[in-house]
C-alpha cells in the first residue's frame, strides 16, 4: 500500500455537512460576512449583535431545537410525517369539494417561483401579469355571481361572511342591530360569525330562512345552495328583507352558479364563497380564496384588495389596486376591517382554472357533477333510502343509522359528512367517478346501474331557477384552452412582474425571504394536500404531528407558552391574540378594560384589530428619534389604568430599531393591569437572539410568511399563529366543534394547513444554529446597506451604536424639498434598474425602508446599492441642473421599451440613460410592460373588470419606411 | 317536485369528457377546424385527408388502441405500473450512482417547460441562455478532465466510448486496425465497442491493461477508476501507447476527478464518461448526460455538439454551435458519425449541479463518499473479508459466498453489484448514509463504529495519483452558491431562450408539438427515478409493464410486429435498424448485400448510418417536384441486384410529401433482396392514418422525441426506437448480458428508460380517436399555413390536390434574387417578432420547412402568418425601393434592446420598425439578448469554455446628461 493518511482530511462528521441547507438559505458565505462585518466595523456576528441588540433582552443560551439538517434528511422527516396522514375519497362537502388541479397550473402557477415569491402588487407597474389574473378572478367572481364589482379574494368563506355581515351593518339604512343567521349555513361560518358579533355587540339570531322575513334585522344571511345541499328559491325572502332596509348577503358555490340562477338575479346584496373547488386542493382547510362579491354601491366600503384598470403615463390601460384607501393600513383605527392579506396565489389558480375550462367547460364539470347526484339519488330512493330533492351536488340522507353508514364506508375508504344519528351528507364533485357511486350506493345497501339510471333519472335543479343567464363571456375565457395556450399565457403573466426569482425585493417589514424549494416540496404532495378539513383524526395523524411539531418549535422561538395555528393571515393572528387578552380580562371579571394603547408608528392592523374586539384605541407618541415615548406610555397607562386592556407594540420598533425600553415598557402596563400584545411583525430581527414571551410581552402574532418562509405568493396566503404565554392559553381560538372559550377565527381549525409544511421544513432545516446565524447575518445586511448608503442616503433612525435593526429608513425628503424628487419617484426609478422598490413611505412618509434579509447575497446586496448611488448621483445632476427637475429620468420612471425604442425622444436626456443607468443592465433587463400608473385616474374611474378587447385595438403597426 | 327533465341534458357518458386531454393537445378547437377546413376547401377532416393521403396505404379500420382517457385516469393508470417498481439502496455503481438532484434544479429546469420544450440551439440567437448553460458543462468536462475542449454531451458513456473509439482511429498516425480495451471497462461499454467495431472491421482485443503496452493498437481504452473501483497509475502505458502512435482514450468518473489525477496529466487524449451523478436520477439507465474531452488537435474531428464563443453584430461575445460542418447533417456519407442528438437538458443539470455546488462542494462530496468507503472497507477488513485497496468510492468484496451476500442485502432492501460467485461490488455515492455503512457491514457480518474507523482508516487514493490541479476556477463555479443565486442564474439563461411556453416553433421534420404537463408529472416520480439499470428483475417490474405496453402501443401505430427501445437517439435507431439489415442478410447467408440506396432529399444521418454499418451508399435522384424519382431507384436496384441491402426512405417525403410511389418503390427493392428502412421523422404525419409495416416496409426507427411527445430539452434526450417486421425482430439489440445476433447499441438495456412514461402517457391520454385527429390536425395546420401564406410566399412542393403533407416549404430563393435577402435574413427577423424560425434551408437551401404540428391554435398560426406576411411586405418594400437594399430590418435583424434604446440610430428606417413591426408586439416583446452573431468569426476563432469575466468588463456606464 503507498498509501498514506493525507494531511488534514477532514472527518466523516465534518464531510455530513448537515448545514448545507443553512449555507444556501443565508445569501453571503462567511467570507463575504467577514467583509461587512470589516465594512460596519464588527470583528464577529456576535460582537456586532452585542452592539445591536439590548442585553436586558438578549438570550444567554441557544435555542433548544436540534441542531440544522439537510434538505434530504429534513424531507425524509416531513415524508414520514406525511405518510401519517391517510388520503380517503373525501364526500364530506361542507364548503369543500374535490377538484383536479389541471398540472399544467400546479407546475407553472403554484410550483413556479415566478408566481410564488411575489410581493402584493402595490408597485402596479411590476405586477401587471399577476393583477391581470386577480381582475380575471373578479370578473369570474362577478359574472358568475351576477353582481357588479367582486374583489380580490378574502381569507375563507367564513371570515368573508363575517365581513359581508359588517359591510351591511356599515351600509343598511336599518337601525337594526340584529344579524339573521340561516341555520343552514356552514357550521364553520356560524361559528366565525358569533366570534365576530360578539365584541361588536351584533345579535346574530339563528333560524330557518322561513323565519327571516319576519325579523326586524340589518341583514340576513343565506346560503345557496344550503349546507345540506338544498337549492332554495330565496327571491320573495329577498323582497321582504329589502323591504325592512335589510341587506342580503349569500353564500354560494361558484360550480353551482353555472347552473342555478345568480343571486344578483334574484335580490342578493352581498355574496361571498369559496373558490376552492376550481383547482386548489383540500389542503385539510386552506389556504383557498374566498371571494365577495356586491352592488356597485359598496364598493368604497368593501373590504379586501381590488384590482381596478387605470391608464399608465402613456395613456396605456393599467391595472392597479385601487380605492386602497379602504385598507386598514392607511385608515387604521377608522378601518372598518382589519383584513391586509388576501389569496392571491390561490385566487390565482382559481382563476386560471376558469381561464382553462372556459364557461362551457365550467358548465360541464357541473353537468356532470349533477348528473351523477341524481344518479345517486334515484339509486338510493329504489333502494328505500330517504334522499332530499332540490339539489345541485350534494345529497342529505336521512333515516338511516349513521354510524353504520359512516363504519361501511370507512371501510371502503370513504368519508361521508356527519349530520347526526340518523342523516349523513353526499357532496359528490369534480372527481367523483362511476366506481364512487357504485361505493356509495353499496354504503347504502343500493344497487346502482349507472347508464340505466342516467337514462331515467331527472335534474334536480328547480325550474325556476335554472340559471339562463351566460357568464364569462370575456375572450381571456375563452381562448386559453389548449394546453400551449394556457401555458403560454400564464407565462407571458408572469414575465411582466418581477418576483424574488430575479431579483431581491427589499421590502422594510414585509420580509422576502428566500422561499426554499425544499420548503416548497411536501406542500404539493397529496398525503397534505388531500385531506378534508372535516376528515376523522384517525386520517389526520400527519397533520397533527406536524401542528403539534411546528407549535412547540414557535414556542421555543418566541419564548411563549401555547400557540394556535388557527389565524390564516397576520391581522387574523392579530384579532385572536387581542380576543384572547379580552376574554381573560372577562374571565378576571374586568370587561370594563377596553383601552388599547397603540403607539403613533404602528402598523395600521394594531389599530383596526382593535377596534374589531370592540376595544378603544389610544394612541401614543413617538419621540424625534422614532422610540415609543416612554413617559407618553405611562401617563396613559395611569390615565387609563382601570380601563387598560392592553399595549400593542412592535419589537424592534417599525422603525427598524431596537428600543431600550422595552422591558419597561411591559412593567408598566402590567402595573395597570394591562396585557402586552408584541406585534410580530419582526420577528426576524429576534429568532434565536430574544424572545418576546421572555421579556414580559403576553402575546403575539407571528408571520409565518415574514420570518418562517411561506411564499407571500403575491399577496397571500398568509398564516399569522397567535402565541400566547400560559394565563392566556386557554383563549386560544377552539377548533371546530371544539371547547373554549373564544370561538373560531377562521373557517378550519388549523387555517392554512396545507402551508403550514413550509415553516415547519425552514425551521427543521435551519437547527438551532441556522435560526440564529440568520437574524444575525438579517442584522449584519441591513447595516451593511445602511452604512454602504450612508454618504448618499441619510437612514433615518438607529439605535445604539448608531446601528439598526434588520431594516433601514432612507430619509428622501430632504431631496424632495431640494429637487422635487419624491420617494415614489425613487422607487419607480428602481424598477429601470430591474428591482422592486423597497416599502413606500412607511412608516414614515417620504421615505423608503429598506430590508434585504438574510438570503440576499453581498452581490445581490452590492447590485441594490449601486443603483441607489447612481440614482443619488441623478438626484445630484438634477440639483446641479444637469437634468432637468421637471423633464428627468426620475420623474418619467419606468421607462417601458416602447418609450425608449420609438422614433419619438422628446426627453432632455438620453435614452440610454431612461434605460440602461448601468453597463450591467445591457446584459440583463427587465422591461416594465407599463410606465407609471395614474393612481388619480384609477380611483375617478373604478372599473375592476377584464378590459374590454377594444381598448387596445386603437394603435397602428408601424409602417415600412416611405410607406 | 317542481322539476321536468331539461331539454338536452348530456348523458353522463357524454359528460365525464373522457378526450378532454385531446382537446387540450390539439390546438384548434372543432369550430376552429372549421374555418380552416374552409380556407383549404375541404368539408371535413377525413374529405381533407382522402385527398392528401394516398389510398394505396391509407387504413381502412381505426388503430386498435383504447379510447382516449383524461389526464387523471391515466395518471392514475400509470402510477399503477410505477407503484411495481421497488425501489431499494444501490450500491451497484458500474457507471451509475446515487445522486440528491437539487430542489431547485429539479423544479426550475428539469420540471420548467422554459428548459424542457426549448430546441436545439441552432438559432444562436435565441438560444444564448442554454449555450452558457452548456459551455459552462463543457468547461467543467474540460476542467476535471484536465483536457483542452469538451464537448456539449453526448448520450451515454458506452456510445461515447465507441465515439472515441472511431475518432482514436480517424486521428492516429498508426497503421493498426486493432483497437485496445481494458477488461476492466464497464461491461456495457463493452458491449457497444464490440456492436460497433464489428462493421467497421475494427478488430477489439480485450485484456488486462498490462498487455496494453506491448500490442500493436491504434488506440487504448482505459477505465479510470476501473469498472471494479481500482484508481491505478497509467502513466508509463500511455507513454507506451504513445510511442506506437497509439490513441489513449480513458473513461472516467467526473467525482472521483476531484480527488485523482486529471487524464489529461497523465497522457489521455480522448476522456470520456457519464455526468450523471451530478444530479441525475438513475432512471433505470437514462437519460443521462455523457461526456468527450480531448486535445484541441482533435476539436474539427470530435463527434457531437460543441458550442463556441464568437461574436455578435455589434462586437459583444455571443454563444453559437461552432465546427457544425462536423454534424452529420452537413457531412452526409461523409460523416464520421451518425450523432445529432445531445443530452442537453441533462448536460444543463449536471452543469448547474456544478455551478451549485463549486469546486469546494463538488470536493467535499467526494472526500465524503471516499471517507465513506474507506471506513468501510476497514470495518470489513477487520471482519477479515477480503476487500481492495486503492480506490475511490468502489469495494471490490472477495472470497465470500457471493448469493448469500445478495439475498441477505435484497433482505435489507439493498443492491450490490454481481461480480461472480465469491466477490460482489460496492458503490458508494453522495446518497451514502451513515445507516448505510451500518447495514452494508452488516450483510457480511461485520460490526462498524463508524467514527472510530474514521478516525483511523486511511486515504485508499495512492499518494501519487492525487489531485494537485485545481478545478472550476471561473466565477461561474463560485458565485451561485445560495439559492437566490442559483435560482435567478437560472431564470437569467431561461429568460434568453425562446421556447415552446412563449411561442409556436414551426420547426420543419423536428417536430415541435405541445409536451403536456401531464405527461411529464411522472417523469420525476421516484419509482421511476430512482431504480439502477442493473437493478434485479424482481424490481423493475412496473419498468418491464411500461416497456411492454409502450412496444405494443408503437407496434399497432406502425404496423411493424416488434420493438426495441433501446435507442437513445432517432440516429441510434437507425443504426440499429440497419444492423438488423445487415445481420438479416448475413444470417440467410448474403453478407456480400452491403449497398444502401440513399434519396438524395433524405436525412444527413441517414448516410451517416448506413457508413457506421459498414454499408456503400448510393444516392438515388429527386425530380423537379421533389419526390423520389421511382426509375432511378429502379435502375439502381437492378444495378446493385445481387449487392442490393436496403434503401432508405423518409415518408411523407423530407419535402413534406405524401409520394404516391412508395408501394411500388418497395416492391421494386424486395425485387432485388433489399430491405425497406423507412425513417420514421415524419410519423407524426401518418400515425392512425397510414402504416409503414402495412405498405411494404421493413423497418423504421421512430423519434419519441417527435411524433411521440418527449420534449426536445434544447437538443436532446431524444429517445429513437426501433420497429420492425417479425423477420428482423431477431436482430434487435440484446439486452446487457442478455441473447440476440445483435449487439447493445446504447449502454442501458432500456435506453433512455425514465422518459419512457412521456410517450405512454401521450399514447394512452389520446387514444385511437385522438392520434387519429392529432394527425389530420397536423395535416390541416399546415395546409392553413401554406394556403394562407400562398400569395406571399411560394410553396415549394406539393403532393396530391396541391395540399402538403404536415409541413410546408416557402421558397426564398426568388426574394433573394430580387432583394438580396436571404433565408437566414428571414429567420433572423422572425426573432424580432418573437418566433422561433422554421427549419432553416433544409431539405433545400434558401428554403423555411414550416411544421406547425396540430398543437397549434389557429390563434397561433394566424400570428405567425401575420408576422410572415409582415416580413413579405417588407421585402416588397425593399423591391420597391421603399426600404434600403443594404441597411434594412431583414437585414439588420435581430434587434437587440440597445440596439434599438441607444441614443445612436444610423439606420434608414424607424426604429418602430425595427422593435414593433406588429403593434401587439408593444404589448409583449421577447428581446434577444445578443444580434446576429457572427459565424465566420466563431469558426476562425473557436473558443468553447466560459467567457472570460473581462470580456464584459470594457463598458462604460450611461452617464446623466451634461455630465
Amino acid at each position: 500500500m503507498t498509501n498514506t493518511p493525507a494531511p488534514h482530511t477532514p472527518s466523516l462528521r465534518e464531510l455530513e455537512h448537515h448545514d448545507a441547507f443553512l449555507e444556501r438559505h443565508i445569501g453571503p458565505n462567511d467570507a463575504e460576512i467577514g467583509v461587512m462585518l470589516d465594512a460596519i466595523g464588527y470583528g464577529s456576528l456576535d460582537a456586532m449583535t452585542d452592539a445591536i441588540v439590548p442585553g436586558g433582552i438578549k438570550l444567554p443560551e441557544a435555542l433548544a431545537l436540534p441542531e440544522a439538517m439537510s434538505e434530504v434528511e429534513a424531507l425524509a422527516k416531513i415524508r414520514a410525517v406525511a405518510d401519517q396522514n391517510q388520503v380517503f375519497r373525501s364526500f364530506i362537502g361542507q364548503g369543500y369539494y374535490g377538484t383536479h388541479t389541471p398540472k399544467v397550473i400546479l407546475r407553472n402557477i403554484l410550483e413556479n417561483p415566478a408566481w410564488y415569491t411575489a410581493y402584493t402588487p402595490y408597485q402596479a407597474e411590476i405586477s401587471q401579469g399577476r393583477m391581470e389574473a386577480l381582475i380575471n378572478f373578479q370578473t369570474m367572481c362577478a359574472d358568475l355571481t351576477g353582481m357588479e364589482i367582486a374583489n380580490a379574494s378574502l381569507l375563507d368563506e367564513a371570515t368573508a361572511a363575517a365581513e359581508a355581515m359588517t359591510l351591511a351593518k356599515r351600509s343598511t339604512r336599518s337601525k337594526s342591530n340584529l344579524f339573521f343567521v340561516s341555520r343552514n349555513v356552514h357550521p364553520q361560518t356560524l361559528e366565525v360569525l358569533r366570534t365576530r358579533a360578539e365584541p361588536l355587540d351584533i345579535e346574530l339570531q339563528v333560524g330557518d330562512e322561513s323565519e327571516a322575513a319576519s325579523v326586524d334585522s340589518f341583514g340576513v344571511l343565506l346560503q345557496y345552495p344550503d349546507t345540506f345541499g338544498q337549492v332554495r328559491d330565496y327571491r320573495s325572502l329577498a323582497d321582504a328583507v329589502h323591504a325592512r332596509n335589510g341587506i342580503v348577503c349569500v353564500a354560494t358555490d361558484l360550480l353551482a352558479l353555472t347552473l342555478i340562477a345568480a343571486p344578483g338575479e334574484w335580490g342578493a346584496d352581498i355574496v361571498v364563497g369559496n373558490s376552492q373547488r376550481f383547482g386548489v386542493p383540500f389542503g385539510a382547510g386552506g389556504p383557498h380564496a374566498a371571494f365577495m362579491a356586491c352592488r356597485d354601491a359598496y364598493k368604497r366600503s368593501m373590504p379586501g384588495r381590488l384590482i381596478g384598470v387605470s391608464i399608465d403615463a402613456e395613456g396605456n390601460p393599467a391595472y392597479r389596486l385601487t380605492l386602497q384607501t379602504r385598507e386598514q393600513h392607511i385608515r387604521r383605527e377608522k378601518a372598518t376591517s382589519n383584513i391586509c392579506t388576501a389569496q392571491v396565489l390561490l385566487a390565482v389558480m382559481a382563476s386560471m382554472y376558469a381561464v382553462y375550462h372556459g364557461p362551457e367547460g365550467l358548465t360541464r364539470i357541473a353537468r356532470r357533477v349533477h348528473r351523477q347526484a341524481c344518479i345517486l339519488a334515484d339509486a338510493l330512493r329504489e333502494a328505500s333510502v330517504a334522499v332530499t330533492g332540490d339539489f345541485f351536488d350534494t345529497l342529505l340522507v336521512s333515516g338511516i343509522d349513521a354510524a353504520a353508514a359512516h363504519a361501511k364506508a370507512a371501510a371502503a375508504g370513504i368519508n361521508l359528512r356527519h349530520v347526526d344519528a340518523t342523516g349523513v351528507g353526499i357532496s359528490l364533485d369534480e372527481t367523483t367517478t362511476r366506481e364512487d357511486l357504485v361505493a356509495l350506493a353499496g354504503v347504502f345497501g343500493a344497487a346502482i346501474d349507472v347508464d340505466a339510471l342516467d337514462a331515467r333519472a331527472v335534474d334536480a335543479i328547480p325550474a325556476a331557477l335554472r340559471r339562463k343567464s351566460g357568464f364569462l363571456a370575456h375572450p381571456v375565457f375563452n381562448t386559453h384552452h389548449s394546453e400551449h395556450e394556457l401555458l403560454r399565457y400564464m407565462r407571458t403573466l408572469a414575465d411582466k412582474d418581477l418576483a424574488m426569482d430575479r431579483t431581491m425585493i427589499p421590502l422594510g417589514s414585509c420580509t422576502m425571504k428566500l422561499n426554499a424549494t425544499a420548503e416548497m416540496i411536501p406542500v404539493t404532495w397529496p398525503e397534505f394536500g388531500n385531506i378534508h378539513p372535516l376528515a376523522p383524526a384517525s386520517q389526520t395523524q400527519g397533520y397533527q404531528a406536524l401542528v403539534d411539531g411546528l407549535e412547540k418549535m414557535l414556542v421555543e422561538c418566541t419564548g411563549y407558552d401555547a400557540v394556535s395555528l388557527q389565524p390564516n393571515s397576520g391581522a387574523q393572528g392579530e384579532f385572536a391574540g387581542l380576543l384572547a387578552i379580552r376574554a381573560y380580562h372577562r374571565a378576571n371579571g374586568q370587561p370594563e378594560r377596553d383601552i388599547c394603547l397603540i403607539p403613533e408608528s404602528a402598523h395600521g392592523t394594531n389599530p383596526a384589530s382593535a377596534q374589531m374586539c370592540g376595544m378603544q384605541v389610544v394612541v401614543t407618541k413617538c419621540d424625534a428619534n422614532g422610540n415609543v415615548d416612554l413617559d407618553d406610555i405611562r401617563a396613559k397607562a395611569e390615565k387609563y389604568s382601570d380601563r387598560l386592556a392592553a399595549l400593542m407594540i412592535t419589537y424592534p420598533s417599525t422603525h427598524g430599531v431596537f428600543e431600550e425600553d422595552v422591558v419597561a415598557i411591559c412593567d408598566i402596563v402590567h402595573q395597570h393591569g394591562g396585557q402586552v400584545y408584541t406585534d410580530g411583525a419582526n420577528m426576524n430581527a429576534l429568532v434565536g437572539l430574544a424572545k418576546p414571551g421572555k421579556w414580559g410581552s403576553d402575546v403575539s402574532h407571528l408571520n409565518l410568511h415574514k420570518t418562517f418562509c411561506i411564499p407571500h405568493g403575491g399577496g397571500g396566503p398568509g398564516v399569522g399563529p397567535c402565541a400566547v404565554k400560559a394565563h392566556l392559553a386557554p383563549y386560544l381560538p377552539r377548533a371546530l366543534g371544539g371547547e373554549g372559550d373564544v370561538g373560531m377565527v377562521s373557517a378550519a381549525t388549523w387555517g392554512s394547513a396545507s402551508i403550514l409544511p413550509i415553516s415547519w421544513m425552514y425551521i427543521t432545516l435551519m437547527g438551532r444554529q441556522g435560526l440564529r446565524k440568520a437574524t444575525q447575518v438579517a442584522l449584519l445586511n441591513a447595516n451593511y446597506v445602511a452604512k454602504r448608503l450612508a454618504p448618499h442616503f441619510r437612514t433615518l433612525y438607529t439605535g445604539r451604536n448608531g446601528l439598526v435593526a434588520h431594516e433601514c429608513i432612507l430619509d428622501l425628503r430632504p431631496l424632495k424639498d431640494a429637487t422635487g424628487i419624491s420617494a415614489e419617484d425613487v422607487a419607480k426609478r428602481l424598477i429601470d434598474f430591474g428591482f422592486h422598490a423597497p416599502t413606500l413611505s412607511f412608516p414614515v412618509a417620504g421615505t423608503l425602508m429598506v430590508e434585504p434579509t438574510e438570503s440576499e447575497s453581498l452581490h445581490e446586496l452590492d447590485r441594490f446599492i449601486d443603483a441607489m448611488i447612481e440614482i443619488r448621483e441623478e438626484i445630484r445632476a438634477i440639483e446641479d441642473g444637469r437634468l432637468e427637475r421637471e423633464d428627468n429620468p426620475l420623474r418619467n420612471a419606468p421607462h417601458t421599451a416602447t418609450m425608449v425604442a420609438g422614433s419619438e425622444w422628446t426627453h432632455a436626456y438620453p435614452r440610454e440613460l431612461a434605460a440602461f443607468p448601468l453597463p450591467v443592465l445591457k446584459q440583463q433587463k427587465y422591461w416594465p410592460p407599463v410606465a407609471r400608473v395614474d393612481n388619480v385616474h384609477g380611483d375617478k374611474n373604478v372599473f375592476c373588470s377584464c378590459i374590454p378587447v377594444d381598448a387596445y385595438r386603437d394603435e397602428e403597426a408601424a409602417e415600412p419606411a416611405g410607406a
